[in-house]
């Protein structure tokens, strides 16, 4: 008999809670969900797409297993001028000379830490992998990860004087957890190295390890020191970047987007933007254009080929001088 | 004034029910969660880990976001007697002939067709990839899906008589299911093919399609039809086994795991599970030994190695015949 009344006592109260709910919201449920975003047609686009895939019985709605949105990163969620992780290239050649200093007088080394782009251009691809070769390779995934949280733990931008683990996009942050809010799981999908943007992407942006999509070495299963490790190998496995951004979404994620955000200045993200406005279900597609010299760098693509193609296929543009109220938290 | 009555009626609700749980638990939270499984060591171990690694303020205390398990497919939560990817495979060409008499007349296939092993060991590698370029390329995502699913509605295990798709282990459902409850995320790891296991995974084992590992074709991102596909090349990009278990792990986790389930036959989970012992934090290894001839399949492997590395290492061994009160739902 106890029993039963204390269920009735539990029901009840649960019942009360939820009518109450119904009856007096609280008022966080109703405030402004990416508040660093100006009023405008962006923002009011990008909260009607929300609403309307979400909302139960429109005829929009997606469950939660599609909502998948996926990022670039360079430009996207943090700044590209310089692209942060060529900055780490040079910290470790710095870090690598003070042991090897011939290191310094040797090619390409020398004309990466001089900043002599010309000769890079000239020896191309192959300079470009024996320096990411020297600088990510040859090590197990645990001395790499250590690696990257020292630099990220010692430097700053060298023209915004910030750490750049406090440069995250304040208003994409936002967005990416109001996103999640209403079940979409957000991805990054960069041309950067998966292993190096892992290290940030759960403090930065909330985004979990498993999460991350980026460019990659070849890794070996092998024992060391009586241990098992992921060793990282001298060649490249994917460079993420254009037709291959849904190449690897395909792989890590298995379906396509329904939203997906990417830049201007390389035509990187033209193919993952198309590939998920192809999608049969709705979708939405989101590219920013550097705009705002004052507050953070203005810039545009040779071809401008990625507003081009934004114009022609209906994508949302957004000025982050116009539409973004603060850009750094 | 009314607000703050509401508030208070509303938060000592939730105080009652909250005191409730505690004085009068649920039956439900004192079942056994695993019910399918015998009283016995290996259950008992696998309850204690859990509870092990999910009791807050336990020195093994392990957090949420690094309760990752991976398990294989093939023997580990389905029959692979035979491989039920070789006779999707074997489907295929018998489509594939009926639009194309000619085909079974050539080889390899004739020799798939008639299962003449020594002919298909003997031509090797070349002959296994042209067959699986035959039947698993060429196409569209969406056109493979479509080949997958007609598969499985239509075929029976030619021994067991049911449906494949009827063929899940109950007890390894159960533990993964068990697992999710405490907030482990559950991957697949197989030899398999990440397409084919994708079909059937989030119905067969509530294992979302992003969260498969598998065996996997080169692939490209192409327009066709006016509208981007993706589209799967002749020609193989990863053959998840052995070694390459922990490498693919490394890719699409990101992490090591804390539990691993395998299985005897060909010895290609040592590799996943090896890895997953040497984590710094508490793991678990769980190897299923195929005993049971009545009720599946009892086969032994060559040299007896994965069984030799479970006992030299600690790893939980699993009787089928012993430790599964039920095999099939």
């Amino acid at each position: 008999m106890k029993r039963k009344v204390l269920f009735l006592i539990s029901f009840l109260s649960f019942a009360l809670v939820f009518i109450l709910q119904f009856i007096f919201p609280l008022t966080a449920q109703n405030s402004d969900p990416i508040p660093s975003w100006q009023k405008g047609a962006t923002k009011t686009a990008l909260i009607e797409f929300v609403n309307q895939v979400t909302t139960s019985g429109s005829l929009d709605f997606i469950p939660q297993s599609d909502r998948i949105a996926t990022f670039d990163n360079d430009g996207t969620l943090w700044p590209e001028q310089p692209v942060i992780q060529v900055m780490f290239v040079l910290d470790r050649l710095k870090e690598m000379i003070k042991d090897e200093p011939s290191l310094g007088e040797k090619q390409p080394f020398q004309a990466a830490l001089k900043g002599d782009m010309n000769y890079l251009k000239e020896a191309g691809e192959a300079a470009i992998m024996s320096i990411l070769a020297a600088t990510h390779s040859g090590m197990t995934e645990k001395q790499f990860e250590v690696e990257v949280r020292e630099f990220f733990a010692k430097e700053t931008h060298p023209i915004l004087k910030k750490k750049y683990t406090n440069l995250a996009y304040q208003p994409m942050v936002e967005l990416m957890e109001y996103l999640r809010k209403n079940d979409f799981q957000t991805w990054i999908c960069s041309g950067g190295g998966i292993d190096f943007i892992r290290v940030i992407s759960p403090s930065m942006y909330g985004i979990p390890v498993e999460q991350v999509i980026g460019s990659r070495l070849k890794k070996e299963f092998i024992e060391k020191d009586g241990k098992s490790v992921i060793w990282r190998k001298a060649e490249l496995d994917s460079f993420n970047d254009q037709q291959m951004k849904p190449v690897n979404i395909d792989l890590q994620i298995g379906k396509r987007p329904i939203f997906a955000a990417g830049n201007v200045r390389s035509g990187g993200d033209i193919a993952m933007l198309t590939y998920t406005k192809d999608n049969s279900l709705p979708s939405f597609q989101l590219l920013i254009n550097h705009d705002d010299a004052e507050r953070e760098f203005a810039y545009a693509e040779k071809d401008n080929l990625s507003l081009k193609t934004a114009n022609k296929s209906g994508w949302q543009i957004v000025s982050m001088k116009n539409d973004w109220q603060t850009i750094f938290k």
